[in-house]
């Protein structure tokens, strides 16, 4: 197989072009949306699925219209859409076509995992073309897919192909950024712990997904709060980018991410969602009808703030 | 805490009442479905993914009507939902309606998993309640949802607090069906392998979930393919309920998941998707226009082939 990985060199072209390593997390807890676009929605569809649906879809759009030159991708969290029934799956769909649309590279955070043929309709369904009876559509379709390894190779092959054939990637979930993640994670099989067990799967699956620079479409997650093992991990991962949670609201500042990196400034995208969605919160004077033009100062603040762990990304 | 788990206990309740230990998976793939309720369907909304999602629902309902009476429970695969987009998402949650409304326990096989937060939002999503600026509605709502436990206890707990708020249950992952299981599910961390690791967590989370039976909300997926696993675990884990996948098409027979079975004959419930959807296929002289007879046909047989080694359920 020789596939040229187009895409997930977009997403490491647009950094360096940006100069901007970082995803904005589109999490939209429907508390998290200002109050005026709620109420216009609730006029509309009452406080109801849909109600909230579009609440969250404007919301997005927004968030979207103020980062989309900034930032190079979102990371849309599929359980907040879910949460809204299929109303939220729908203003999912829909917020991943708009930044589509505007030019971002997406990842949909949704750590499915199934056995082969059912991760081949996952695969189909977010990162792929949907046959209906010999007519084309597109479910989801977003850049890059978030999956959990547990169920080993054929759980990811469906995946590996359609990333080849259509210039796609995916983040395995490899060491996560939450407190109770070593309780499996950090156990050891041999000399190894999970983790790593997990991460040089990740190295594997790659091997024939490698893109101009060196990076394959099967990259890792690793979680802004264990630095020391970012920093094992991207030592031992040449191959292997980097999505990294945990930076900003769960604790994380620049100094825990800066291991992510090689020594050419990529090597990883660092994501941000409450800090981002509700920095007017934290701003004194600011008000909620000033979301969007918080969130787009938080996001080059994040910038910022990575650019100096970071350096210059080439 | 002090919780009653009625509807783990309906699960068993309704699997003595019917003296059938079994569950109908629904993962409708296009293809499964009749062409009759397909060219319906398309005639009214083209060869469209809302074309598709309304032939996926309607032979879902036909599929319930005829099984609702000697199958206990359904288990929509949400993949196969997935595939068809937001429509195909609306379609999932009117199947998972139309099941309770006629007495089935639903079983939704999402394998979701994530951070705390975030896990809290599926559990919402999948077997709670959305509140919605102090109005309440339901998502998805199914009975149980099954999930993947590699984040550990914190991408669990939101989970334990609604199943014991709202008798709801969860099967976590523990060791698959499918033939790369092995490659991280079989390693060793210690003197167990990775999926008695896993076992062992969920007894730990059950502890406090457990119902008249024994058995807790937190249930185990276990694949018929490694029946000395089975054979195993059902020893090792006396108070983890199994979803048993595999039976049928992945090449599992009733001698295979016997071992799932406890001395009063429960402690499992085993899954024929393919095997009952697709049943007309393989009966000579029938027609797509038996299907709903043949998938009634083969879930009877299936019954009695599991009673034959289960005994009386009791």
């Amino acid at each position: 197989m020789t596939w040229t990985i187009k895409k997930m060199i977009r997403l490491i072209e647009k950094i360096v072009e940006y100069q901007n390593p970082t995803v904005a997390g589109l999490d939209p807890k429907l508390e998290y949306v200002p109050e005026f676009i709620k109420d216009e929605c609730f006029k509309k569809y009452g406080k109801t699925l849909d109600g909230a649906a579009a609440a969250l879809l404007e919301f997005n759009k927004a968030l979207i219209d103020a980062l989309y030159d900034i930032v190079p991708a979102v990371k849309p969290q599929a359980a907040y859409y879910e949460m809204y029934g299929w109303q939220g799956v729908k203003a999912l769909a829909e917020t991943i076509a708009y930044a589509k649309s505007k030019g971002m590279y997406v990842i949909t955070d949704g750590k499915r995992n199934d056995i082969g043929t059912t991760m081949q309709a996952y695969a189909t369904a977010h990162l792929g073309v949907t046959d209906i009876d010999g007519e084309e559509a597109e479910a989801f379709s977003a850049d890059a897919l978030t999956v959990n390894g547990y169920l080993g190779s054929d759980g990811i092959n469906p995946l590996l192909k359609i990333c080849g054939e259509k210039d796609k990637s995916i983040f395995v979930l490899v060491k996560t950024s939450n407190p109770s993640s070593g309780e499996l994670q950090d156990k050891k099989i041999d000399d190894k712990t999970v983790y790593e067990t997990m991460g040089d799967m990740c190295e594997s699956w790659g091997e024939e997904l490698r893109g101009k620079s060196g990076y394959s479409a099967v990259g890792a997650v690793v979680g802004a709060t264990y630095p020391e093992m970012l920093k094992e991990l991207r030592e031992k991962l040449p191959h292997t980018f980097f999505l990294v949670p945990g930076y900003g609201a769960q604790g994380g500042g620049a100094e825990d991410v800066k291991y992510a990196f090689d020594k050419n400034g990529i090597g990883a995208v660092i994501n941000s969602s409450r800090g981002i969605m509700c920095a007017w919160k934290k701003v004194d004077g600011a008000t909620e009808k000033d979301f969007a033009k918080e969130a787009r100062n938080e996001a080059l603040r994040m910038r910022d703030d990575i650019r100096k762990v970071v350096g210059e990304m080439k």
